[in-house]
């Protein structure tokens, strides 16, 4: 079995205005849809970053994987880096972390491939991962402060402005009433740290029983941070990446007792011992599209359990098929113990036929289809394609953007 | 696709008698063959270990393995921790390392499945794993001080006694005369430390370009251990096992710049982060038969790589099942570059049909059939099954067997 042909589509998909510390969304945000085709007649399907740099690695690799025997990883990445020699990461140089184009580009093309394999079998692709210890698969709410969405050109907005804590709560009430989520996350390092802890504590007025994460990206000191941790004791589950650098947050750990999570000090298999060495953090997000795919983050499930550390799973925007393959790595990481995020509930559209699938109770069921357990919705596509084409954003700058909503935005790290 | 039948068959291989720190071989060396069939017709093989704890673990998990999904290596591992609920180690209390039952059932079981798997996809089992970086594998000479065999009933003695610097360097001229080895590793531990330098050097003399390494099992003392070192300086490709235990790896670690290698201190993943806290060792060595399989021995690469630790690749005395099996791992670990441990020469009976395969240059082919690649002899197990209900030996005892040589032997760690 040979790979034959290679499909690379980016498309755009209606987006809202979610404020983070780097600034906030634009009107839509880009995915790369791929289609890897053999000579057996098999398609394998993959969803990642749709970003300028991204995509330029994958339609260089892309014709050069003819050939390629789909059981052959390490095949896969020697074609990769010879393709893209000192490729350098995926993000612009002030980024807060940073991904290795050349894993990305792997990530993007392994999970095709052993969509392939799985449908060569006819076995859904967590068997291909050592099997599933779950079959549902739960996610929690992803909660963000936002503006109204003001240029409708491109999509309809989502629950309007939401910049205080009491519309935060709101919001939480919208979101798990509609998807009956359990855990909490915000996205923090938006407004005043105040106003984020008073956030954190009306939503565990609002909701005893729900775990509470909030996300700073780096946005804190780590004299804020633990002015933070002190007014949150007992309320978080744990505290995601407050604080810029492993520095900082082994430094903040030292001082509290509350556990760090990460996806920006944590990013690559090597940082994981530095980690550990410091004790900067004790839980890791995994994210199939840059811990070297899906059975890259089941090794890095391995790494952690023997480590210690817990393992969560990190989202950025995105569609179907990345959602099939969240929940296959999900369901195939036995020490994932947390809900995962997600931005699904943030956008509207689909591309894998039979169109969004529904939460229950904040879970999803995992496709027990061949592979992915996914199809490919061609006229979705051309339509996200048609509107790529049309919307003109070929890279993810949301500091510019931040700039039509607070013309005097200058970015800062650590902010407060 | 569903397990319906699970063989295990004791078999006792004749052996020599290769000396230890620990004493002295055995008249035969005790495996368990194994056969796992499969509701489509199909076999999957295996090998590992026969002293009776394990084949006790193996024979209790058998049965209860009847309806298992052959791609579900989490269920496989549930079910075994079931059946075996605080099983401990498959060792002595006195042993130098020891390896947990649960883990070593698990391992023998799993290649059983992937070698399913492989032969329903009509895969090589190192295509289960990621793909071959290699498709020859490297095995170097493993050279032992040994007694002259005196009960030849179960089989007879290979190369006569060899209890002297010169008569190793004999042997080590057999074994790369007949196979072609590269590498050299001398079984130490058992002349005084300076007959063993002497040993080394003199091998330095005789191959100037073979890699040479020693391993004691633990026998020295941080501080003779340090005075090998001191000698062999700039003649070892790496040190195994100097001392017992972590505390004294890492004190001599601490004291030298020659690379120390373990297959005693670190047995388990979470001692790899241990290992690299403390910088106890630079280089673990592999075995499929006890770190979880072939899928467990492609995520100890994965670490290793992740921390900067090299790999090698341990032997116990075995026969072509586990041979075939450490060609697939040794294929699908890219960060396997040290020439690989084999006790094989040691033995010449074989029971995988086409006889005992051959080494060229030190190398051998790996097995390109579906998944292990090696059929069975049956014939040629019903007559080591045979010998092993002859022979009186369900378990391994070195320092017993050593009484007949050195009546007076007592057995010390560290000797020296």
């Amino acid at each position: 079995m040979k790979v034959i042909e290679i499909t690379v589509t980016p498309i755009a998909v209606p987006d809202v205005p979610l404020a983070n510390t780097k600034g906030v969304h634009q009107s839509v945000f880009l995915r790369s849809i791929i289609e890897v085709k053999t000579d057996t007649g098999l398609v394998g399907l993959s969803e990642t970053y749709g970003a300028k740099r991204t995509l330029a690695g994958l339609q260089a690799v892309a014709p050069l994987l003819e050939g390629l025997d789909p059981y052959d990883l390490r095949d896969l990445r020697a074609r990769i880096e010879r393709a893209l020699p000192d490729a350098g990461g995926i993000n612009a140089p002030t980024a807060l972390a940073d991904h290795q184009l050349v894993d990305v580009v792997y990530s993007a093309f392994e999970i095709a491939l052993l969509d392939i394999r799985g449908k060569e079998v006819g076995r859904p692709l967590y068997d291909l991962l050592g099997g599933a210890t779950r079959k549902t698969v739960s996610f929690g709410a992803y909660l963000f402060f936002k503006f109204d969405k003001r240029d409708l050109t491109f999509g309809p907005d989502i629950m309007g402005e939401v910049m205080t804590p009491d519309a935060l709560v709101e919001q939480a009430r919208a979101f798990v009433g509609e998807y009956g989520f359990r855990s909490l996350k915000l996205k923090g390092g938006v407004l005043e740290p105040d106003l984020e802890v008073e956030t954190m504590l009306k939503l565990r007025e609002a909701f005893p029983h729900h775990p509470l994460r909030i996300d700073p990206m780096g946005a804190w000191s780590v004299q804020t941070a633990k002015r933070v941790v002190d007014q949150l004791h007992g309320v978080l589950e744990y505290l995601e990446d407050p604080c810029r650098g492993m520095d900082a947050m082994a430094e903040l750990s030292a001082l509290i007792d509350m556990p760090l999570a990460t996806n920006l000090v944590v990013v690559e298999f090597e940082q994981i011992i530095e980690a550990v060495k410091t004790d900067a953090v004790q839980i890791i997000l995994s994210d199939h599209h840059y811990w070297r795919g899906a059975t890259g983050a089941i090794h890095l499930g391995e790494m952690c359990r023997a480590a210690g550390l817990g393992v969560s799973m990190h989202s950025n925007s995105h569609l179907g098929i990345s959602l099939a393959a969240m929940c296959h790595v999900a369901a195939a990481t036995p020490n994932l113990t947390y809900d995962c995020d997600t931005h699904y509930p943030w956008s509207t559209k689909e591309i894998v036929k039979g169109g969004r699938p529904q939460f229950r109770d904040g879970t999803l069921q995992v496709p027990d289809g061949p592979g992915l357990g996914v199809e490919l919705d061609h006229e979705a596509v051309v339509e996200l394609h048609d509107l790529y084409n049309r919307v003109m954003v070929v890279d993810r700058d949301d500091t510019d953007e931040m700039l039509k909503y607070v013309p005097d935005y200058v970015r800062k790290v650590p902010r407060w």
